[in-house]
């Protein structure tokens, strides 16, 4: 597995994979790897001939700092599971070379993708996302990148970018991936104690008890995300951010929620923030409800 | 010469020249072409094996819509000026093709650059730039890219957005090109009357007139500034929108002009707005002055 360290020895490693006419799947990341992202890795494998992997804890998608400060670094275990997913090369790029003085650019998605959700508490995160996505496929220049699909907001974001700015990457979308209990794996998990972790778990089963509601026949937006409130804040130490009922077309609140609608929340279990989302209608989350 | 209509036949000329080991020099233009525009053409065909030629009026770039609906449109001579050159391709979209329904990202660079000069008076026009010229670049994907000096605010734009984004491209910049008289050739020249044309010389003389105050001694911003005001202002019909003196380091305005820096103006002559910059200490404009 080639590492990469500066634009320069990825930009090498891309001109050798085109000269040979391999195809590039990519995957960006933040390090603090689990299953979840070897998943995007083995679906990008299935799509292309080689596969590169980011890691790069970006600063300015952080709202704030100590938040940034927090994030997980387990660079080394990183490696070791790229390794043996058979990647075959990662890109480790400095802020310093990334974000230079005087950098002053930013691509920034305007409209109903960025008016509401995450957007909303996180002043100027998407900014840095979509700013650092496009840095990254103009370096890298892949064929395919793949994105989790828990951060739903982020690839639908992503990929409205990708579609309006030309960018010739094609985009996809890597299911989420649960822990056996049902909680979504996030690499913010690991900053939850045991008993915080216990509470996160309310998270999904508020999720899957409102898709339930509306498999019952409730369709009202406001009662099954009050239903995801109760459910979450019966627990001590917990704060509700969002909980919405938004209709992918259009990327709107929906006062009634149709069938393929989301419900998506976020919500601070001790102070890690945590977000999920269910297809109103769709499968089921697998967590236990007694 | 190609004539690609639409991204997918601009597309697919590109990727003959890759597969050809070609190298893509590229003008970006808005069609009306001048003398100025083909100089910049001759500098990529210099530059790389082939060159595109893009002719697209970009209407994110337009501040009043006035002046989108009065910009000159002469696509027949403006082919047969390029197929003169020797040009390979002329890239031709149309804006439903570039701005779908639902288009929402922009490419913004912000600070010392885009805040004065022509970013005061034309809000958005920067972010319609840098937005269109990284759509461009992502579909036809150059290896240099020509642009004229007369916009210089603009080309410095462009290139620390190139720059920060990590796009692989090399900006050049081609020299202003004048008319014999002294006037530097623009599009818009095409909309002035006889006599407005006549009163428009007054823009390249004031700042020759400030060059040589300069090169006699007078470092003061304000004195070389209301010298280039004055000599504008004595005619009828005109309007001083600005005159600065610019650090090109850091892109600052200074109170004492130093060798090097830029003196800017923008006026309107009969409504039609035009621009023009001296560097102070640096080669004289061709202007007859009694």
């Amino acid at each position: 597995m080639r590492q990469c360290p500066t634009i320069a020895d990825q930009r090498a490693w891309t001109r050798e994979q085109r000269q040979a006419a391999r195809t590039i799947g990519f995957v960006p990341t933040m390090g603090a790897l689990h299953e979840g992202h070897l998943t995007l890795v083995r679906q990008a494998k299935k799509s292309c001939a080689t596969v590169v992997v980011s890691i790069f804890v970006n600063p300015t998608q952080f709202d704030r700092p100590e938040d940034f400060d927090k994030y997980p670094n387990t660079l080394a275990q990183d490696l070791a599971l790229l390794e043996q997913e058979g990647v075959d090369a990662v890109f480790l790029p400095t802020k310093e070379e990334l974000y230079p003085n005087g950098f002053a650019t930013f691509v920034e998605v305007v409209g109903p993708l960025t008016d509401k959700l995450c957007a909303i508490a996180r002043p100027g995160h998407f900014r840095g996302v979509s700013t650092v996505v496009a840095k990254l496929f103009n370096i890298v220049q892949p064929d395919v990148a793949v994105f989790g699909q828990k951060d739903l907001q982020q690839v639908l974001i992503v990929g409205r970018m990708v579609q309006d700015l030309d960018i010739p990457v094609r985009i996809e979308v890597g299911l989420t991936k649960r822990e056996p209990d049902g909680l979504a794996m996030s690499s913010r998990n690991r900053r939850l104690s045991p008993a915080a972790r216990k509470v996160a778990l309310s998270l999904p089963r508020a999720l899957e008890l409102a898709n339930r509601a509306f498999k019952s026949g409730e369709h009202t937006s406001l009662t099954l995300t009050n239903c995801v409130g109760e459910e979450i804040l019966t627990n001590e130490g917990t704060d509700l951010d969002y909980a919405d009922v938004i209709k992918l077309d259009g990327f709107k609140e929906v006062e009634f929620a149709d069938e393929g609608c989301i419900l998506a929340a976020a919500v601070f279990v001790d102070g890690v923030r945590l977000i999920d989302h269910v297809m109103l209608g769709g499968p089921s989350i697998p967590v236990i409800i007694e």
